[in-house]
């Protein structure tokens, strides 16, 4: 068995107020990083990269140092914390974004501390890409680099996004934002595609309907959801998925294409815990062993 | 290795016309048992029983017989073969319907020759399901019933298709149609539901997303669908699917839950070769290799 690594992830810390069919939830604890850490933490160290405000409910990030997440990297900035609010239809694939504060996130600068500098898997969670150029330039020498962006970034700012896009090892992407990227419809082309510009690995995530792995060469790999009767809050489900993903890489040091299946399985059921409550409520409730007992029911779905 | 059985199949033939962002064609070969011949005589003889017009051109189901179809349930009626016309949107997932005209089809009566009787498979395509009653009168003793149907029957006569649902092994359904005969949003909870009323399973088809099969009891299967980068025509693809399985199912003569999860696949399989090519013309040059092939390849995109 490899060694396992450590992995740092740079993205935002925040405060969600959010609407569901299921109900409504204030302030809680959201952004990028909170949900990455909850669950990549279960899987190796984690070293968190962002900022938050003087108003933060620091008490509250307690969990996340029982599962071995340094927080050193968190800043804590005079000022606000980030703070999204969004609304989420009976079809909860579609939300509408209510408010943005972004308090002292505007002024976000990444320091890595050494720890973070050295870790062989970096995860650039969705933040300005001005900002994920930063990080890359701090690190020492990261093994294996996954990306996240959105359709804001890749709108505003697309020649950076794709700079960021030609120095990263596994790009994650959505239906929307891979369109947005390449032109293309399909989503094997338009994954295909986003290889050609620099990195080894695409996965495309489809929500309720899985995901999917597109390397340079080779058969793609095909992964279905795992189905949820009545999700509450979809919320964080695709952090969790690339923190889950990049967390099981980590824990085996081993990137080749069939690990890398499994991790993309790892992180669709990770996702799937996610949903079943509101912001990190599930995910501070569960272990590894929930996790690796939902993993062996899955593969029992899905074989023939 | 089991003895293979036959399948009779009950449904329409019809002759469409086609609008699909890839071009339109008229007066094609179509209806659901064109489409389920086409397939499922790859696997093993079929017996299809349906109407059509003295108008319709017999001589393009030479490749039928050619797959050990058995065309002598085919009555051929004075006046107007079935046909249906088609749009679809850029999103193939939508259509609307242009026009319908019944023709023969509006007075059918399903009279079932003696091999058709005594086949131990059966699949009730989507028609009228006072005549899938019939149908189900006139057998000797079936193995096993497949039974298909539309929204259409569903809100017009839903006591009949009840009635049908509780006298059948394998109801094939879609998001839609679930959701009326059940009332519930959930696939799962739908299935599940549904295998109440008496069948002992539900396949849920969820076009390029993949199927779903719900037994009483255990774990579901999820079946993604096999990619094809650029459809040009999903008119058939369902009946296809529904062919493959029940072809697949009488080959083995084997209908247990682990099986029924192989037939799946193939329908999966040959339905993404029908969507590649208008109405018949992609099913018409493939041979049970290219579909073993698929099948392999498939294996390969989905395994972890």
């Amino acid at each position: 068995m490899a060694k396992a690594q450590q992995v740092t992830v740079v993205g935002s810390a925040a405060l969600d107020t959010l609407i569901t069919p299921h109900g409504s939830v204030e302030d809680i604890l959201g952004g990028s990083v909170s949900f990455i850490g909850a669950i990549g933490g279960l899987f190796v160290p984690f070293n968190i990269v962002s900022v938050v405000g003087d108003d933060f409910p620091m008490h509250e990030y307690g969990f996340l140092r029982e599962r071995n997440v340094n927080l050193d990297g968190l800043e804590i900035a005079p000022g606000k914390t980030f703070r999204w609010s969004g609304k989420y239809h009976d079809n909860m694939n579609i939300r509408d974004t209510l408010s943005t504060s972004l308090g002292v996130f505007a002024d976000f600068q990444p320091h890595l501390p050494v720890l973070a500098r050295d870790a062989k898997y970096l995860l650039l969670a969705n933040i300005n890409p001005e900002l994920q150029l930063q990080v890359l330039d701090q690190m020492s020498a990261p093994k294996l680099v996954a990306f996240d962006t959105m359709n804001l970034w890749i709108n505003a700012a697309r020649e950076t996004v794709l700079e960021v896009i030609g120095r990263v090892d596994i790009v994650i992407v959505n239906d929307e934002e891979i369109n947005l990227l390449t032109g293309e419809s399909s989503l094997f082309a338009g994954a295909l595609k986003l290889t050609m510009m620099g990195p080894s690995y695409v996965v495309v995530k489809k929500g309720e309907h899985g995901s999917i792995l597109v390397g340079k060469k080779g058969v793609p790999f095909i992964c279905p959801a795992f189905p949820i009767a009545d999700p509450v809050d979809p919320t964080g489900a695709g952090d969790t998925f690339a923190g889950a993903m990049i967390g099981y890489l980590a824990a085996t040091d081993d990137v080749g294409f069939f690990n890398l299946r499994q991790a993309i399985v790892y992180g669709t059921i990770a996702a799937s815990f996610t949903v079943e409550d509101f912001g990190l409520n599930r995910l501070k409730s569960i272990t590894i062993d929930d996790i690796e007992e939902r993993f062996r029911l899955f593969r029992a779905m899905v074989e023939f």
